[in-house]
């Protein structure tokens, strides 16, 4: 596995590059979730391709007052993970930013609800790290998990209105036995807490259940979801929406493409998933 | 020469090129500034390699109120100049953006002044539609005018801060011999006006006397500048600022690197020239 730490030798690297190569951006304390990125990255790259893991905890993308400082950095752990799933490339880059940098990608649409209203400045750095991973790397492919529903809604209308030659693939959330989703972020919960963080997965499936079996209203809908947050006594709703899983506008009544996004405080730590209703 | 006019076609034939590419991005109205761009873009290519041109009369760099629907659009004398230049690839998109576009490139500090302020949006616009140009045909370098000199910075800029894996080449000012600095804009002068417009290059080579005799203060420059002006009555200064030439901050002494950058109205016409002082 080849390591690279800064910006020139990666795109130096990219401009020698024969092969196919397929990206998957991470911000590093990788889990089983992110093993899947890599595996369907690989499918992807073929045998003879490259799967290049980028490792970047990127401080444009966490507003003030966020966890960037607590946020994990396994250094050595992920080296091993990424080594031992077969990796080609690792990129952890150490020169990303200039001091007086200021030139940045915004998105201006998808961006203004869900999570984006509750963190200011976050899909901005997203898309601005994500623009120049592309650019450094010039991956045929990336691979971003569905976890994270709205990134990957953004960072699509990124390639299609940027026009990034790049295909962009979603790869389905890894859920623990009991349904709560894989993120680097559960290792800040307790063991009580993380016990009642399944409350997000049973609120999800509960509303499914409802709109499988016919209810249409999303008022009634996120009502439902609101009182089975309200049963985990640690747990805090900061939104729970059904949206249009493309332009991320929320539905008034249940149609096809909606999706349930949630974020919920659980003790401090905030928790996001999502699941498709139609 | 090739002519493409979908974005879809371009970007399969730049997948497929083995050659050098050099991008020449224009709003047309090709002159003889542009064939000067042309030329170094040939020189740059080499004789096997590819220059390619793009025509496409940005809307989302003219704010609004200002000249997008009169700007000129001479089509097939583009065309037929590309082609006497020896141009390989011209490129006029018809399907840029969407309507529903959402994502941008912005330029947040050297964008603030000079034309920035006179045009909310411009840099912004131009930003967002090279980023496209660079990801559509991703040429091994560009080749930009001089004579937008803030332009120019901005995109050198964009190119660092997002690590776009192409050269950014600067080419010299081509002027009349009166010294007007060649532009598309020029055609929208009457013949007295046209005689006046001579006023932009008298008042920087007159501040670039006095700063070869050595005179520092920008003040004084600046108001002589204003003077040469105001001999012309159709003339109207916009701005006339010193600024250092990389990071465009106003100086206050005359400095290495300062460059005076100017726009002028004459009659109704808004031109821009800069000369290097320094």
């Amino acid at each position: 596995m080849k390591i690279i730490e800064t910006v020139g030798e990666v795109q130096a690297d990219a401009r020698e590059r024969t092969s196919r190569s397929v990206l998957v951006p991470t911000m590093g304390a990788l889990h089983r979730g992110h093993l899947e990125l890599v595996r369907v990255a690989r499918e992807h790259a073929g045998k003879d391709g490259e799967v290049a893991v980028s490792i970047f905890v990127n401080p444009l993308q966490f507003e003030p007052g966020s966890d960037f400082e607590k946020y994990p950095r396994p250094e050595s752990v992920d080296e091993n993970v990424c080594r031992d799933a077969g990796v080609n490339l690792l990129f952890r880059p150490n020169d990303m930013y200039f001091d007086d940098r200021s030139v940045y990608v915004e998105e201006t649409a998808l961006s203004a609800g869900l999570c984006g209203a509750a963190r200011p400045g976050h899909f901005r750095g997203v898309c601005t790290v994500v623009a120049k991973l592309f650019n450094l790397l010039a991956p045929d492919a990336a691979v971003f998990g569905e976890k994270d529903h709205q990134q990957l809604a953004i960072i699509r209308r990124m390639v299609r209105d940027l026009n990034f030659p790049i295909e962009i693939i979603g790869v389905p959330t890894v859920r623990e036995a009991d349904g709560l989703a894989l993120s680097s972020r559960n290792q800040y919960l307790n063991a009580d807490e993380r016990a009642q963080a399944t409350v997000l997965y049973r609120a999800m499936t509960r509303v499914k259940e409802l709109a499988d079996g016919g209810q249409k209203s999303v008022g009634e809908l996120i009502d439902v979801a609101k009182g089975v947050i309200a049963s985990a006594k640690s747990a805090r709703v900061d939104y729970i929406s059904i949206v249009d899983a493309d332009n991320l506008q929320p539905l008034g009544v249940l149609q096809p493409n909606a999706v349930i996004a949630l974020a919920v405080f659980v003790g401090k730590t905030r928790l996001i998933d999502n699941l498709r209703l139609w």
